[in-house]
This record gives C-alpha cells, sequence and structure tokens, in this order.
C-alpha cells in the first residue's frame, strides 16, 4: 500500500503517517508538493494520501484546505500529531560545538527561545523543510552544524538527538487529515464518535452563512472547526469549510445535510471518518 | 504627519496610503515587519498606519488579523488597491535583454503565465519583498535583469515599465486598513455607508458563533468577512474577527453588539469607518 506525504523521509507528515498506517507493509512515498499528493490519489498511483490541515499554533494549512476543496477526493480518517522538536547532530557532537542551526523557518521560530539560550552563538540557516534540513547535516559529517527536526529524521538519517523538547511552547499539535480516493470507512475500532468535513459557499456571507449554521446548532450539532477561504475566480466571495461532531448518515446529521442542500446547492460532503484518540 | 508601512519606498502598502491620504505633507515611513507598525503607532512615533489584511486570490493576511486582535489599536479607514504587476528593467532595456527576473515569491507565482510566455528563457529569482527587487535592480544597473512590481516602485527606483498588466489574473486586488491609537472619525466626504470591524472568542466553536451570527442576521446586518484563528495559548480554541456593515452606535447595530457581549464579553470593537469608493 502507498501512502503519500509531503517532504522527505522524516518528515513529520510521514510520522503522522506512521501513527496512523500502523502496517509495516505500508511504503511512504515523499512527495514534493501538496498539490502532488492530491494528484497521484486521484490518477490511483498512491492509495491514501496524509496531509496537515492545522497547526495548533499556526492555524490552518490554508493551501490544504483550498486543495480539499479544488479535489474530488474523500477524507476517510485523522490523526493528531504532537509536534517535539529535537536539536540533532551527527554522531559524537555535543551541544558545544555547534556553529551552525538548519532547519523550516517554522520550526527555527517556534525553537527561538532555546536557539538563544542554549546556541547563543550560533548562525541559523532556513532550509525548505526539517527533515531535509536533517538529511543534509546527515551528508555534511560536520560536526559542528545541527538540524533541528523530529525524533524520525534523526533515525532515518542517523543523528544524534543533541536536545529533545526543543521548542519553546510545549503545547504544539498538528492535525493531519487522510485522504483517498472514494468514500471508505477505515473504523476497524468500531469507534463511538465520528467527524464530518464540508466544504459549500454562497453568495455573499451575509444571512446566509447564519441559514447554514442554524441547521447545525438547530440539531445540537457541535461544529469543531469553520473556515472561510476565497474564491480567486469570483472576487470577494468565500467559501467554507466546516468540521462537525456526527456521521454523515446519522439522524441528526443526514436532516441537517438535506437542508443545507436546499441553501447551498455546491454542498460537498468530503467524508465522515472516526474521531482519533490519542494513544497514552 | 507620519504614516507606516511594511517594506521599502514603492510598495503595494505605501501605494494604497497614497491612495488614502492624499495630503502632500504625509511622511511614509518604510518599516521591516507587521508588528513593528504595531508598536510604533501604539507609542505614537507614528501618527497611523496602514497594513494589508486581505488578497482576493491569496485570502486574509493571518499575520494582521492576529495582530489585530493583540494590540489596542483603532481601525479609522479601509482602502483597496488594484494590484497591477509591472516587469521594470533599468532605463534603455527591452524585454529582449531580460535574462533574470526578481521579485517576492507571490508575485512571481501571480505572473507565472506571463514570465513563460515573454521571458521563456530567463532565470525566475525570490526576492524578500517586491519593492526591494526594484530598488536591487536599480543598484545593479545590469540591462539584462528585471523585477516585477508597483508602477510606483518604478517611478521611486527610476526604472522603466518594460511591459504594463503582467499579472496573469486581472482581478486582483488587495485590501488595506488604517490604524491609529484611538478612535477617529476621518469621513471628511460624509459617507453614507459605515463598516465596523470586531474581533471575539468563544469556549468552543458549536452553537457559540452561531450566537452571535444570530444578534446579526435578526437585525438585517450584513456580515462582509468572517474569519476564525488559534489562539495560541488555548489549543483548538478560535477568536473570530468579523466586518460588516453599519457604524458601532447606529440602530440596528448598537444593540447587537450590546446583545453579544452578554454572549462573549471578550468583544472588541476595532472601529468603524467610512466604507472605501474606489475612484473611477
Amino acid at each position: 500500500m502507498k501512502i503519500g506525504f509531503q517532504g522527505v523521509h522524516g518528515a513529520y507528515s510521514e510520522a503522522a503517517g506512521k501513527l496512523f498506517f500502523t502496517d509495516t507493509h505500508c511504503e511512504f512515498v515523499g512527495l514534493k508538493n501538496f498539490e502532488d499528493i492530491f494528484k497521484d490519489v486521484q490518477n490511483s498511483s498512491l492509495d491514501y494520501g496524509i496531509i496537515p490541515t492545522e497547526n495548533s499554533l499556526a492555524g490552518s494549512v490554508y493551501k490544504n484546505i483550498d486543495l480539499l476543496n479544488k479535489y474530488d477526493l474523500k477524507i476517510v480518517g485523522e490523526v493528531y500529531l504532537k509536534v517535539e522538536h529535537n536539536l540533532l547532530g551527527i554522531k559524537g557532537a555535543v551541544i558545544g560545538d555547534i556553529t551552525e542551526v538548519y532547519s523550516h523557518w517554522q520550526a527555527l521560530a517556534q525553537c527561538e527561545s532555546n536557539i538563544n539560550k542554549f546556541l547563543p552563538h550560533a548562525t541559523v540557516s532556513e532550509y525548505f523543510d526539517t527533515a531535509g534540513s536533517a538529511k543534509h547535516i546527515s551528508e555534511l559529517g560536520d560536526k559542528n552544524k545541527a538540524s533541528i527536526g523530529s525524533k524520525l529524521a534523526g533515525e532515518v538519517y542517523g543523528l544524534e538527538i543533541l536536545k529533545e523538547n526543543f521548542e519553546d511552547n510545549n503545547n504544539n499539535y498538528t492535525r493531519f487529515v487522510v485522504i483517498h480516493k472514494k468514500y471508505e470507512n477505515l473504523d476497524t475500532k468500531k469507534s463511538a464518535r465520528h467527524k464530518t468535513s464540508v466544504t459549500f459557499s454562497g453568495n455573499s456571507v451575509p444571512g446566509f452563512l447564519y441559514s447554514v449554521l442554524k441547521s447545525f446548532a438547530e440539531r445540537g450539532i457541535n461544529l469543531t472547526k469553520i473556515e472561510s477561504r476565497p474564491i480567486p475566480e469570483k472576487t470577494w466571495n468565500y467559501f467554507f469549510y466546516i468540521d462537525f461532531e456526527g456521521r454523515y448518515d446519522d439522524e441528526k446529521v443526514a436532516p441537517a445535510l438535506k437542508e443545507i442542500l436546499t441553501i447551498t446547492p455546491d454542498l460537498k460532503v468530503l467524508g465522515s471518518y472516526p474521531e482519533y484518540i490519542p494513544k497514552l
């Protein structure tokens, strides 16, 4: 089974994929852009894709919200990953050796205080992704250079963890969703709770959004996320992305969706899937 | 009067500022980061700041939505700028000379088809901002290098427009707002229509957002924008940013805001200001 993620091996996306797909026969394929994952799932060269949709500190991954609306794929699962940054160096290096640290700008920003505390004199260099910077350090084999990345990246490129929990804010989580060509129930554990994701657009924001939310609120359906994004071809018009609790075919959700279809005929149900329960 | 914008002279933000502040005695001050503008307006080293909040193709400028919520400043005006990219070269250069083109990655992306059409063999190089790339070209004085930027950037750095309307999609608009230390009515033209901007947060997204939108919908108040953003200190909690038609003290809006205050006590009215009417 082939599962696509964005980045190189050791990326946080691959770590999230391994949390979701525990079968050791899965092959994880790193792709350059998020859109490549959507294309390859659509043309069946990949079985599934795993994409980040939101980070608890930075907000939505807007590019992926747009791609979920653009492509006709289904969400069949979700997974939450705690983002734990590690300071990675080559074997034998110690923190005192480090004069240059590489990573993605967002990871560098999330570790700013610790960089200043532990590496006050080091040069900070941006790299296109976190796992890529780990690969780079490993290839250079230079004791003075370090990378900031996942534990998985350290394992993949044979690096040592010089300092774990290197992030400044310990509450750093990313939500990922699993995309597939068609609707599929992966609920092997028969989870009691499901979530559903939809997108829709309206002529204008006014009473329209209120009418849609009314269909949910009057039935006691809880929304867990709402996002609005521009429609580039229709200046100052928006589409909405909503996650809510429940299955598309249950007794509360089914009539709500039927009602919303009368308000906005372009309602798209991206999928219903078991709520992720983190392993403790 | 000192007005702060992000970037170097010739930036689209400065062009927007000149649309809004037509007094020739205004001094425009370019700052490195958006947050510097907020700090300097707050400590009164600037009288006003002008910041982009949304682009019709790319969506909200999320950083500025977050800063509007973080700082205690007021919005006193808005302006819409049509983003028109120009291919800029040094005096005497023609399109056939160009072998390298510099600009901000977003401007390069917005001109991708035209770059492929008119400059199929040119190297494309990212620069930290559009006006900065115009300044750079001007300093190099090399006939083979071009920049993509505003007409204003061309004027500021003495460059020639080699090709105007270089953007692929002609419907490219950015909305800017003018921030000030305290509420101020800049409505010299006594505009009939006003807009108001607010932020607020809730315990969770569920029926809460619906209740707030109800206060607007039941009074026929039109929303023109809604945005949700994470609160980093409260994992998976959000604040909302809403723009709507009307003044904070008019007969429809005032009771709606009073009602919303009972639902969410942290409601913050960023300001009421005249709706921008583009000059034709």
